[in-house]
């Protein structure tokens, strides 16, 4: 088995082509193509750990990623998320690699994603973009939004708990050429924004329907449990289009679950981002429309993200 | 994150005291102390993997075990089983060790588990042992009943599908101070032995109820799938004692699963081995009584194991 260190990950990440490995992944599970059963929980006192696993039927690796989050970490000097990814072949069950990320994986496996989400269903003229949340997923939704060139504009509005954590995440983001404004008032995002990445652990909802304007695109990126919410239910009772990274991970997870166990939308409403990859479902049909991704996090995209890693690092000859 | 190799831990092993700590974790388990999840399952072309993983609150670790079958392998000159153990802290989600096992760690906690299950059910008159297959599990079966004092006696009867299997059987169990005898009808060994232990990855039952006598304990410790069966159902329901390591996993995998399954026996009927190791149940009540204990491997097992070797090479400091 050979262990990849969080420092060679991070290393050859800028050399992969990531939004093709993560559409194809997308592409593939909702062409039923992949095996990905439900995720596996661990819940503890001091935090939470997810398995997700799977496989693309034919291809050379199954994937098994372990990731926690540990809220009362960094108060310990240490980061709340921790982890690893394991690829195994699929021809013999033998370890290929572990891949030590720290969560490194996760964290751009998800940003990718939302930059899929945006360009399948964000509006073309976008006037800008709103970030709810100032954390590293919040960071790095932005930064893909632009490295996938998904939209030209480079406005941005960010909202946050705290002056100091929007001010530090303005101050991070602008040499990167954004142009930040800051508000400690979400309801702010939905009024100016009509590009908006939720990208918070909240439990409770931070957007509201009332706020809501036409043609406002949304990616939920925070809620991967059955607890968590960012946006209240009837944003997505109000929307046009309303799109699972997995249907059946999101009756179970995030913010579809949420309006659909509060009965705000119905399953037959939603459809998946790789039904709409695959050309087999429509994207955002007019700039009216409201439309909303929730993204959950599914293993495909996981295997796709190490996969890539791996090769790389195999054609290199660095690893054999 | 520390990495044991497997030649670490099989020089390890023989200084821990295994068979206390499992039985600790199979009470913890019975007493309601441990968070063990469903087995998560992935089923390939080739093969199955089988994740096992959960912690007993308030200790140090929590940890998920990937164990695979490639029944394919040995056709390539690999081993069939594969996988790892992680050790994880339960204060923060980091990664204290990944136990590059390739499968030596559970073949030796369920072994010992095999041992435990005699220890509480076997008859305390054994006239002969009786050993159901002639692979790995089969020979540590038998060498932890004698490592675990279960029993003095060393007259053994092998069943395997083969001559050549089971004369290789007797050949390396001999020079451990075994009389080994061998047999190529299954019948025989409940008709000669009254601690049997079945140890295959059979599909369809290898031992019969109208050859079960009085006294016989069996204890099965090859199905840990909802399709593999070593023993007819109708022996669970002429057992006096039905045992299960987990009542919840044995709903859903291994003999409880197929005799509940074909109405044998009721759940009601079953008890868990932790609750027996803890004096809340009774084990063998009478020479008479035939007892069945059924193991399917629980993750309190691999928690054990894994910790008592980390803890151990942690403590000589070749670790830290």
């Amino acid at each position: 088995m050979k262990i990849l260190t969080v420092d060679e990950i991070r290393e050859v990440l800028p050399s992969l082509d990531l939004m093709p490995a993560i559409e194809e992944g997308f592409r593939a599970y909702s062409e039923g193509r992949a095996v990905i059963p439900p995720v596996g929980e661990l819940l503890l006192d001091k935090g939470e750990v997810h398995l997700k696993y799977g496989f693309i039927r034919g291809e050379e690796f199954y994937v098994i990623k372990i990731a926690s989050g540990f809220y009362g970490n960094p108060a310990l000097g240490l980061p709340s998320g921790n982890g690893c990814l394991l690829l195994f072949k699929q021809e013999t069950g033998e370890a290929a690699a572990i891949l030590l990320d720290e969560g490194l994986l996760t964290n751009v496996r998800t940003a990718v994603a939302g930059a899929v989400a945006a360009k399948y269903c964000a509006p073309k003229d976008v006037q800008r973009i709103g970030i709810v949340g100032a954390g590293t997923q919040a960071r790095l939704q932005l930064e893909w939004l632009a490295k996938a060139m998904v939209t030209p504009c480079r406005d941005v509005l960010v909202w946050g708990l705290n002056a100091e954590e929007v001010e530090r995440y303005r101050r991070d983001m602008e040499p990167l050429g954004f142009t930040v404004k800051t508000t400690l008032d979400a309801s702010d995002v939905l009024e100016a924004c009509n590009l908006v990445v939720t990208a918070t652990p909240s439990h409770t909802p931070l957007l509201r329907a009332e706020d809501l304007r036409p043609g406002t695109h949304i990616t939920a990126v925070g809620s991967d449990t059955p607890d968590k919410q960012e946006l209240d239910s009837a944003i997505l009772a109000k929307a046009g289009l309303v799109v699972a990274d997995s249907i059946p991970q999101c009756r179970l997870r995030g913010e579809i679950h949420k309006a659909l166990e509060s009965g705000h939308i119905e399953e037959s409403r939603c459809i998946e981002l790789g039904a709409i990859i695959a050309g087999k479902a429509k994207g955002r049909t007019s700039e009216s429309q409201i439309t909303v991704v929730d993204l959950t996090g599914v293993a495909v995209q996981d295997l796709a993200i190490a996969s890539a890693v791996f090769r790389k690092l195999r054609d290199r000859s660095t690893i054999s």
